[in-house]
């Protein structure tokens, strides 16, 4: 059994807290922002400071590598992401990031003797909020390649994606590059519920079932600007009156309706937006979840025709792009024992879930068995300020994640368990 | 009569409108910006040229002053403004004050001798969207004084308004300054309709009777941010859901429910505007415009209310703020009746009309009589880059604000006129 120290870990949350902190307790800490470079340097640091080997790849992912005796042997890979959404947490990535740095600290500690070479990873902007889709890091590593149109991406904050991702490389000069992507044995991620159901159940670890799928579309109603004062009903064409009625229905229809599925318009705008003018041109984000495939189409559907009918109705045009799609996933039913046992043996309670978010792991499971570890946050709040997870929680995580690496590294799970 | 010379007129309208064009054909031309000191400067530079004097006053309003041989008579104010939407149009501001620089030569040209100084004005920030509220310039004017509030102002674009007045003031160094307000014997403004009545019912020039009352209201719906994947509905406190309920019922209750009614939302947005967050706080504009005064308060409320009672049942926070709030206006009687027989001179068709929309006429009505002259716009569009005017129409308004501006001059009307 691995014992890993709680209050380091603890204080190693607290000082990655501080990088990009907020008023209110929160971080903002986007990713390959200045902020976001500053945690990168931090957590290399740490690593270089334990005698780690530290590397990064063509998108920036972070590796933090403890060597095993037989080089030839794939890696077990740890960790999660240290990005954060604008008002958000300082758990949300950072707390499966050095849950992952603490149990490498500890096998270092305990001179735990491994065939296997251990990897924390940092992936890069896991989030999404600054440049869409959210992923990006595993995406790339999965892939094995970086999709040409992310080139062009260009930030809410006016930044360009590649000039940012190179900044963020660059700030690392003594680190050496990694190709994009290589074999590993496996993927374990800790991380918070972001959801209220462990919380609920008084259960501190959730062994992660799947994930449910995902899509993002980009939304514009196209309509015509007219005087607020001089244009009478019969001469409006406006476009925020149209997606207005359409939301609305949409709200009242999608997420009452099916327990399962996830309604979310996180971002709204107009133009020209002035107080006297009707909009030329409304836009907004729709982001869909739910685990069921078949739904999510037909949901994405509805989204369509409502808002199409609407903008009909009202004398504009709607258009919609489809900007992220991500399939539900199943992890690693093997993997999932390796865990379940792990509580055992660290004699607390789990139980099995599917995960609302989706995450790093989803993407690493299509090329080796990947495996999540939840642990409870207050209220199941998450991509906010107030995110907070009980100090027992967070340790209770960390030993489990220990326990399913030695686990692992004692062989008693291997690649060749899974089948499907 | 006096003659006008309509092609110089059309010559001068294209010349400020290549200040702040867009690709489309339209203007953006913002208060204070650059641009609106382009555009002062040139016609500053115009009237020098004719041997007018020009000067400013702590607003930034511009006065080209045609002096009379009576240096006591108050002078006779014709205008308009310079200022335009985001996306506006070349001729809402610039016709009225292009047209009343046109009466301005005219006299010259024919070497009309007056007792009375006739004086061009352009207003300042009429428009307001870039620095609420609208009509800054003459609203200063007629209450001889800058509410100490304006200071603060904040653009959205980020910029002071402090700044940004005291940079246009500076642009025209050689320009006198006047103190904030002065004695006027009367004022006309000639501006587009900015709706679609006289082009419908083909009649060249609108008498305007008064002007609606209009009120603008910042509405803040306050939530709770949380993760769009992991939070049930049962958790959600979404005010966008919220204020999306209100706003549908109310595009859907007030202007279908009252054709004098106007209900426009020009801005909205969402915190932290995230794909994949639930806001925390959204934000729009409401702009009600109503001839009575009863009717807009019974339409505040209603708003008010609406909103409130969706934020409630969300388990959200309403606020409101009004921020800028003119009651209706009634022009002068006997200016009405001058518009209306210069028109007669001219021999074109007159209509008396409700202005749509509000005007810097409406604050110079508060000290002394003043009058507004509408042409037709196609499509009555406006506050658009399509904005469109006939060169012929343009012409005959010209013409109607010449003979209007004669006749008094030649004194068919005093001050005394105007009991009410």
């Amino acid at each position: 059994m691995l014992t890993i120290n709680g209050g380091r870990l603890l204080a190693r949350l607290q000082s990655f807290a501080e990088i990009g902190g907020t008023a209110k307790g929160g971080v903002n800490r986007q990713a390959l922002t200045e902020g976001d470079r500053r945690a990168r340097k931090l957590l290399a640091e740490l690593a270089v400071a334990r005698g780690f080997e530290v590397f990064q790849d063509p998108v920036a992912n972070l590796f933090l590598w403890r060597k095993g005796h037989d080089a030839t042997l794939p890696p077990l890979l740890i960790g999660s992401h240290l990005d954060t959404q604008p008002a958000g947490g300082r758990f949300d990535g950072a707390l499966g990031t050095l849950s992952a740095f603490e149990v490498l600290e500890s096998l270092e500690d305990q001179d735990v003797q491994c065939e296997r070479s251990v990897v924390v990873v940092s992936w890069t902007n896991e989030e999404g909020c600054r440049f869409s889709p959210g992923c990006m890091g595993s995406m790339a590593f999965s892939e094995g390649m970086i999709p040409a149109n992310w080139g062009d991406k260009v930030a809410t904050d006016g930044a360009g994606f590649a000039e940012e991702l190179a900044l963020t490389i660059a700030s690392l000069p003594e680190v050496a590059m990694l190709p994009l992507g290589f074999p590993i044995d496996a993927y374990l991620e800790v991380h918070i519920e972001q959801g209220p159901s462990l919380e609920a159940a008084g259960i501190p670890i959730g062994v992660v079932k799947g994930i449910q799928g995902t899509r993002w579309l980009d939304v514009t109603v196209a309509g015509q600007t007219a005087h607020a004062g001089t244009t009478g009903l019969a001469w409006r064409r406006d476009p925020l009156h149209a997606l207005t009625a359409a939301l609305s229905s949409l709200y009242a229809a999608v997420m009452p309706g099916d327990p399962d599925a996830r309604f979310t318009i996180g971002r709204i705008s107009a133009e020209p937006g002035s107080v006297n003018a009707i909009p030329e041109e409304v836009r907004c984000t729709v982001d869909i979840r739910h685990p069921d495939p078949g739904r999510l189409d037909e949901i994405e559907e509805l989204v369509k025709s409502r808002i199409g009918q609407e903008a009909e109705s009202h004398g504009c045009r709607a258009q919609f792009s489809r900007v992220f799609d991500m399939p539900p996933c199943v992890f690693s039913e093997p993997l999932r024992e390796v865990i379940k046992d792990a509580a055992a043996v660290c004699k607390v309670e789990s139980m099995p879930m599917l995960s609302g978010a989706f995450h790093d792991a989803l993407f690493v499971n299509r090329i080796a068995p990947a495996g999540m570890i939840f642990v409870p946050c207050r209220d199941g709040l998450s991509h906010n300020e107030a995110e907070h997870v009980e100090p027992s929680g967070i340790i209770v995580g960390c030993e489990v994640l220990g326990q399913a690496t030695l686990s692992l590294l004692e062989g008693r799970f291997s690649v060749a368990d899974q089948s499907d």
